[in-house]
């Protein structure tokens, strides 16, 4: 059975695609879901791809991904720069943990430098847009993969 | 003819695999580069792999990089956080630049937090071991196809 | 047909005649939503009124506006000052944002005087009290009228 | 009748006893309700004992704490460092607020030292472990008893 | 006899419509007179509108206003963030003052951000271009009409 | 035999009941010490109460305890902020450490909410009034009851 | 003939007596120069006392002091803290200079800590009430005498 | 009987006309304490003199002074910079409060401008010499005068 | 016609060759004026040089120059560190604007080494001496010279 | 025979008219140097004119002026920022220094207003464009005209 | 006669040898006093060691150091980082004054970095453990053998 | 065979003797490495002493004593405060390494306060002149001899 992962998406992603597509590019979340989903069949994954604008939310899905994933991609979105929640949540979860963002957070605004979550994070890519997924995924093939 | 792409390496890269293993991993630089250029077999592109623990030298490739490659993939090492020079370089060098970093140094001292790399480059990836490489080659291939 | 205003409110305003009312006044929120609707009726706009303690709710409802109204009237309430995820939102609309607070946030504790919303909103009214909900109607009404 | 006690318990809390043991102890939030359970029983409070990972979930659970119950405990977890939207609903509540954390904060992350909430708390217990709940019941007891 | 109301601007002001108008708009501070005092007229208020571009003669007018008007609204230009001379003129007078800013002043340089006579300021209101004036003008009535 | 606690409390803790009762209380020092030794009764604890307005006696003290007791429960008063000397000598002591403030020193001025003590103490008790040495009491009381 | 002494007030120093008399109290201006008089002429000394609102007027004075006095006695108001001009004037002048406050600035607002003209002053007298003029022409007295 | 009055000096004040003459003058203490108790015997004020290196002893001496001295006067030395307990220990004291430093503190290092002393202080004169004592009986003189 | 040039100065320059010779040098403004005039006729400028020690006849001086002159050659003084009005005057100016400083002011103290007009001008010369007034005129020269 | 002068440039300049000729013109820094000789052979200065990307060979060079140049103007374009072993070999050099930057590097990044170079300078000059080594050369030839 | 040395040491010193002996060693207060005074036998030094948990003390010993001996060796302890009182008093003596600390204090916490002592002290050596008292007094002893 | 130790010397340290020598001393490097060798033979242990301007030599020789060496004394100048990779190379060495200043860092500019050596280096020896080379050196060999 494949090992079973989880990517999340944080606050205002489900609108990729629609804002500021010259920052996020024009591929919709579902664009991306799918193509994740394709590169998991190759890598030997079971993908389980959510989204959500609430902060509870997300850390409810962390907290499940306890049991039920072997590792967790996420892409916090805004929740990045302030939920220590979602920090601590991550925390309590064992397995490899990629944060990606599509952006190159260190070239806006000074806020969006400082991460939470990448004090958890085994790994962190930026600013290769939503090829930033994918190489995440494959970056969680490799760690499963070598025990 | 491949694109070429330089992928340089700053100080004290060359001793990977025998310093602070438990951080950076057990393989060699040589090791890397030895992957890296059979993923660019298979990618379509023509590497050129290079260390200095000199930031002179290190100028001097990327300003060489202007005319001879496509792309740079950069592990600055210790000159991420100190180097004015290097991005500067960086900023007259058109091409797609990704940044490389084998550990998580938002895990690690405060003064590894900031990047003037980070202030140039397209996208930035780490803590994913020495498989970062290898996911900064897939990205630049990407980039580099689509015009 | 009127063009369509959101006027949305964040935590604790629900509780507005009840809560310090040195600070806040005696009117309550529904004394609020009544005046403003009979000034959009003068003003010729259609008010949709809503309040939340939830900033994901937020998020959903400034997302809503996105086809659904022509402006936001916006009091965020303490998520003024923690929520990137409300910015990152508000940054997905096109229309004016007008930033509503009661009291005059700059005499108050430090942290207040620190606004997310701000960096996007086209104007910020503090300090007048309830008036600020009609104050920054009216402003609405002006930048709708002139295209 | 006895006073009623609000016993409100932020995100993550949930996983008591199962995540970081070494730091949070072995006791479930189960175990810990049942022991405040029986200490209020003995101190004459009547105890009301909830968990949320939302943000606005616990601002409403405050704001209904306003006419129902005589006092406040709160851990708020991660909120503790990042909710200004819980500082202003308890600064809406009349009664006592003991602050609770089941670590000594002062001695982690910088960022888990500063705490909004205890801007408005009457008494901060840290570090006790899960016997800070109790040391909190009893202080309020005092306090309901001596008005 | 109708309530006497000053309105006073700070230095470059009297630029108004010549001066970045893709900040601060075409019209002229003699225009933006003109509709003031209109709208003075129907709110039952007497105007006093002046501009100077020395620090000095702001803070006599500001004195002069003590025994002269009823109220103060004030445009304090790049004083705003430098003068404490002008706050301290303004904490010797009584009546309501509302600070009026053409631009956001949150969106700019860091040192717009700080203002001085915010401290003082009952209200504040930035942004709303040209039309802050009247909106100020607004309030001022309202609150002297409900002593 | 019972063990032996440590209460320790710093410059000004002997002026309690005399000065500002309105943040201290009226309960003397000598009354505290009657408090505290009669609980010391119930929970089978030997109780060494002493006060001093000299950081070199304090950490003499702290020395002394290093041998004859099994834990410390230290109000610091002032010497919390200020005193390294104090926390190095707690760091040289095995046992169980409670710091106590009457007050809640996080709602007053900035620079009583840094703690040196805090650094080295289990747990932290304050703005509990003179109830926080009881509850410190009793958190030792448990501590010690189970190694 | 006696040395002479100017004794120079920044803005709104003309209001003493009717601004904040709980902060400044009750004496006016005139009332202070009047007794200022009268104890140079037991001093031996010739006092010229004057008060402007505008920082340039107070810069041509302390350059008129240049060839004019012995001895400068400056309350700078809010000029203390923002004007660097009125420093350099005053580093130009060759004899003692003594800075009054009447409040204890170190008591008020943050920025009221910082003071410019301090750099230069050789005596600060803050918190005096109007007895602060009186002390610093003792002062004064004291070293033209002993040369 | 003539009003009370401590004066306290802090550390290394013993020193004083064998110190730095050149920042601190050649008057010995001593010399001070006659010119002191000369000026008292003129205002009708007791004077009680005295220097310590310990803080301990000088929070034992304001504590003294509480039921003993209607005013004191104190040159804090280097704890004027690090002592809370000092200003704990004069916040506990009801009458005047002046500080004395003999040099400009503000004109020296950094850490000498922040004084822990001003925070209580009703005066205070800085960088008037020795003087400085003298003026400060004055100011108390006047003080205790006017009731 | 020769382009005409508008040379001002800011506070105290009027002292020039009076003042600390040691930094400013012992020509007097009168000369830099002398030695302006004479290169700008080499130049072929038409020079129109003045002073004030007063920020608001600078503020005007700036806007006279917006019809008057094709270039500003300014030595703000201490305007330099402490004047937004000027800079937001200089911003409504569109010739270029070279800043002149006789010493180097980073060299001296930390608040001399923020410039708010530096942030407008094209040029800053500083610690070039009074011959920093022709380099300034020079650059003009060029840079009129090149549309 | 002609005084001799070294004018060293740092890294990246060597791209000079080939990188953001927006910011840095259009010259190349051969023509600089063609330039800056002529200007010399004006003034009778002897010029040597270098680059390099390395810091310790401009360091090295800098050692080398001791015996050899009487002054040097030096363009140390990034290390400026970051090159203390620069600073300490400048203050290794008893003539005069002139520091050179093309750009206002005020108006750039933060990091950019920081110069090392400038504690050692006599004398900078920023934003002249290319014009800046004529501009210090002609204030080179002043200094060691009037010795 | 030999030339007296004072060797001081501040509070918890005399717990060396028992205390985290990972961090300070296995050597004793007294065995170091041992080594020292051999080695002061061979240098020709008499040697004072003396141990205080007193600040007062220790600035009491300092002072007496002023005609009683030609040096001082110093190992603060925590009164490095907190003491101003110490540092005036060695301000106060004219002979060498070396600063001794066992473990590398800047390998330790934030608040170790700073020191007040070595704002006097003519050499500091740390992290040499108890070794560095010896090397201490040899370099003693060579500063008073060439004076 | 004797233990091989390197003394490192960073940039300018070759004009040992000739710059500064009220602060760095009359020897210069050649003599230092004279006294230095001749220490070396009394204590066993072989010296090889090198000095370079270049930071990536230095990190090139550091790279060189893993194999080579026992230990590192190394005097980074100023690479003190700026090279992380200095940092990191050390970091690669397994002996004791002894960082040396000639002065007391700590009494100059606020930049070199800071070492990244330092947080690698055994022990920090500073301000003790040349002598410091030989101090470090017989630490080095006390380490060495107690395995």
């Amino acid at each position: 059975m494949p090992d079973r992962v989880f990517a999340l998406n944080g606050p205002n992603l489900n609108l990729l695609g629609q804002r500021q597509p010259e920052i996020y590019g024009a591929a919709t979340l579902a664009d991306v879901e799918r193509e994740c989903a394709a590169l998991c069949g190759e890598l030997g994954l079971a993908l389980e791809f959510r989204q959500s604008n609430h902060e509870g939310v997300l850390v409810d899905w962390v907290q499940e991904a306890r049991g039920a994933a072997k590792a967790i991609v996420i892409n916090p979105g805004a929740f990045t720069h302030t939920s220590v929640a979602l920090l601590d949540a991550l925390n309590a979860f064992d397995g490899p943990v990629i944060e990606v963002h599509i952006s190159n957070v260190h070239k806006r605004e000074d806020f969006r430098r400082h991460s939470y979550v990448s004090l958890r994070a085994d790994g962190v890519i930026a600013g290769c847009g939503t090829d930033g997924y994918g190489l995440a995924l494959r970056r969680v093939a490799n760690l499963l993969a070598r025990p």
